[in-house]
């Protein structure tokens, strides 16, 4: 796969029209994608911008240095590497919310006040939803064995992994999240590991873990804990496939509802995908995966397996291909009028443009399907409303209000726009007290205190 | 034992002389305990105070409002229960260190730049400590089966205790830790369970853990994972006796490495507080305890059971007593000339008046050895220096730096003072790196970044 690295390249242009269009042209050429540029220095000869690009591998990056170094008129000074830099010390603080200055304050956070709160929760232990950081907290729950792009990397890899995700917790649903990475890929010991410690939770956050034993670790912790469970893989991804399926069929002029949709590839975010199709749509979902296991899992959730991925494309009106292996579907087996969720990043499983040209009424990739669209709020609306645990409806209840929040141009609209968080806060958190699984009322129109803004419309990738 | 409810009376009294003098002695009288004292509005007539105060029950708080009522010229506004109002929430929040605003930080923070630092960190597991929040982190681990003078209230009781001790290791040295309450009391579950998360931290703080568990709990997990485990009863407790101990006895003209030291009381605290007294004096630790397996772990240190606690009082120079009870040590056994700790809280084994009136030479409770003083500074180096194990040397080290920064007339420093933490810090990295058990080394000027201020001479409580 592609490494994807991220680069700031610093260059010094001589300040008349052109040479920034030569030294745009010449990354182009060289493959790199390119980011913000941001202007650093204007002097009466010159100009020094900061230009991100990010490049598919080493060769990548060493080919676009070369193309610029060799540019007439544009000197390059530095090849920043800031991604790196920004994780020094990792991207979590652990703050306190009532600073210590004196005696006095010492004496309430800590001896002897807080002995009076311990008390009140030893005689009632729901109390602690609300004076202990229960209330407000997620633990993210890994151990590194299905990252990303990247695979089995271990848990100490997936730490920064972790992090991302606490951060943008915090951020755009105002939830206190802290990762733990697990060394260990048996499933009784997961198990057992975060049975252990789940009480100082309000909600346990999965990610990453290989399938299958993802399966049966998120199963046995919703059958055994009173509390939300959200295996992210499965069930973030199936919101945000969702919500865009929702609006692409839409677009195209179909009706979801009675599509028949075929998944290929059931891992995790497969099967999810194929529950969650099955729930919204009359007509059984085909699933095609070459592992019985996998395939017996479509059958247990009412899905009917494919012969093969031709017999999958020349029957599904909306395909979903969630397969991890880039350009699997060759464009000779894309059918007039399709649609085509090719999912796999960084490189689906057919590029949209391919299977547009070969007929597709919509076509688009991983880029369009983020699952920060998802986790974020309905993880908020299970804590506030102690859900015991996260109904299917729930879900589509997050999926319904991501979709309606897409401008005309989107598939899905931009995970920064802090709207879109609460509006999915709010559909679940209703969504939960509709299923009876909600174990406090919050008032409909519940409010979330978060530190982000939102964007302006166009600030839109 | 004492309840200790802390409560604030907002009194409007009649603005002339004495009326607040009347007020403060029907207080006193009631047997409350005053803290601070705080104008909330003036008036022409009239003056608003709020008025900190702190009762050993419920009926003594009723006594002192009952008698503030009754008083001719205030009256009492409001009783104002601001712990647990300060609770609400928690008294921590994970913050993002790099906000997201824009696509540019996502970039970076999350995918696809955050894979870059995951595949660093899967090629060399040790730029973890750079990378991630591995390197400044702690888990504060318990299973509340014995919290302050509360016993055995639980894991989620324990909860706002932890987090009270995460929250001034964040403001006094820096450190981002995490409380993980675990409901389980047996060995061997809660080993394997830190086992498998352990790796996610920079150190592990064993608090508040039943005896004998905490012993084999501290010992496996010390000899089975290569980072500093610090468990704060026994050594923090240690080390902040040590310091006073040293203190006490210089001021009464005895020199510790000579004196004949004894404990009374060998639980976690009593047996950490031998050794470590053992260590710095030149003759055996004299201890007691009613327990066998208790005095088993005396002699296996080198110390000498007492018959009883006559003979212990009769033989030793310096009493330290950790018993948990109340009133345990007469004032008959108090030999002259002898030093004694009596740190049993709220209500010590004597009142040091008392042992002062029976011929001690020194004398003081536990509201003198504070193990604030001690586990912040201790946790930043070890973390600071990758310690493998933090080394009897660095509690001593920890102990003379706290010692050696006490004014005249402590035998301790201001737990709040911020120049104590970073002596101890700087003492406890020098002291790792000559134990050979520091894996990175830091400059012994080295400072810590930490939110708190240094109060001021006269704030000294």
């Amino acid at each position: 796969m592609a490494d994807h690295l991220l680069r700031t390249l610093r260059c010094r242009n001589a300040n008349r029209p052109g040479v920034f269009g030569r030294l745009a042209s010449a990354l182009g050429s060289a493959g790199a994608n390119l980011g913000d540029i941001r202007t650093v220095w204007v002097g009466p000869a010159h100009i020094v911008r900061d230009i991100d690009m990010i490049a598919d591998d080493e060769a990548m990056l060493e080919r676009a240095v070369e193309a610029v170094r060799s540019l007439e008129g544009v000197d390059l000074l530095e090849v920043i590497d800031d991604v790196h830099e920004l994780h020094i010390d990792g991207k979590l603080e652990v703050r306190a919310t009532h600073p210590v200055r004196t005696l006095h304050d010492l004496r309430r956070v800590y001896t002897p006040g807080v002995a009076e709160v311990a008390r009140t929760i030893a005689r009632e232990p729901d109390e602690s939803y609300l004076y202990t950081i229960r209330g407000k907290t997620v633990a993210i729950v890994t151990n590194g064995t299905r990252v990303l792009g990247l695979g089995n990397v271990g848990p100490l890899a997936a730490l920064p992994v972790m992090e991302g995700k606490a951060a943008l917790l915090h951020q755009f649903v105002g939830l206190s999240a802290w990762p733990l990475v697990l060394d260990t890929r048996d499933p009784d010991e997961i198990v057992e590991t975060v049975m252990h410690l789940a009480q100082g939770f309000g909600a346990i956050q999965l990610e990453d873990i290989e399938s299958p034993v993802c399966f049966e670790v998120e199963r046995r912790l919703v059958e055994q804990l009173e509390m939300p469970v959200l295996h992210d893989d499965q069930h973030g991804t199936a919101v945000a496939t969702l919500a865009a399926a929702t609006n692409a069929m839409r677009r195209a002029g179909f009706e979801l509802a009675s599509a028949r949709v075929g998944v290929v590839g059931l891992g995790a975010a497969g099967t999810a995908i194929a529950r969650m199709l099955g729930a919204v749509t009359s007509r059984p979902v085909i699933g095609f995966d070459p592992g019985a296991e996998a395939t017996a899992r479509l059958r247990a959730l009412g899905g009917e397996p494919a012969a093969d991925l031709g017999d999958l494309m020349a029957r599904a009106d909306l395909v979903v291909a969630v397969t991890g292996r880039a350009n699997l579907i060759p464009r000779e087996l894309v059918r007039r009028g399709q649609g085509i969720l090719a999912l796999t990043n960084p490189d689906p499983e057919i590029r949209p443009e391919e299977a547009l040209a070969a007929g597709a009424a919509f076509a688009a990739d991983g880029r369009s399907v983020n699952n920060l669209l998802g986790y974020p709020g309905i993880l908020r609306a299970a804590v506030d409303v102690r859900a015991r645990r996260i109904e299917q409806s729930m879900y589509v209840a997050a999926a319904n209000a991501i979709s309606t929040r897409a401008r005309e141009n989107e598939l899905v609209p931009n995970p920064l726009r802090i709207d879109v968080h609460r509006a999915v806060a709010r559909a679940v958190a209703e969504a939960a007290m509709k299923a009876g699984v909600a174990r406090v009322v919050v008032p409909s129109d519940y409010q979330l205190e978060t530190s982000a803004r939102v964007p302006e419309p166009d600030e839109t990738p």
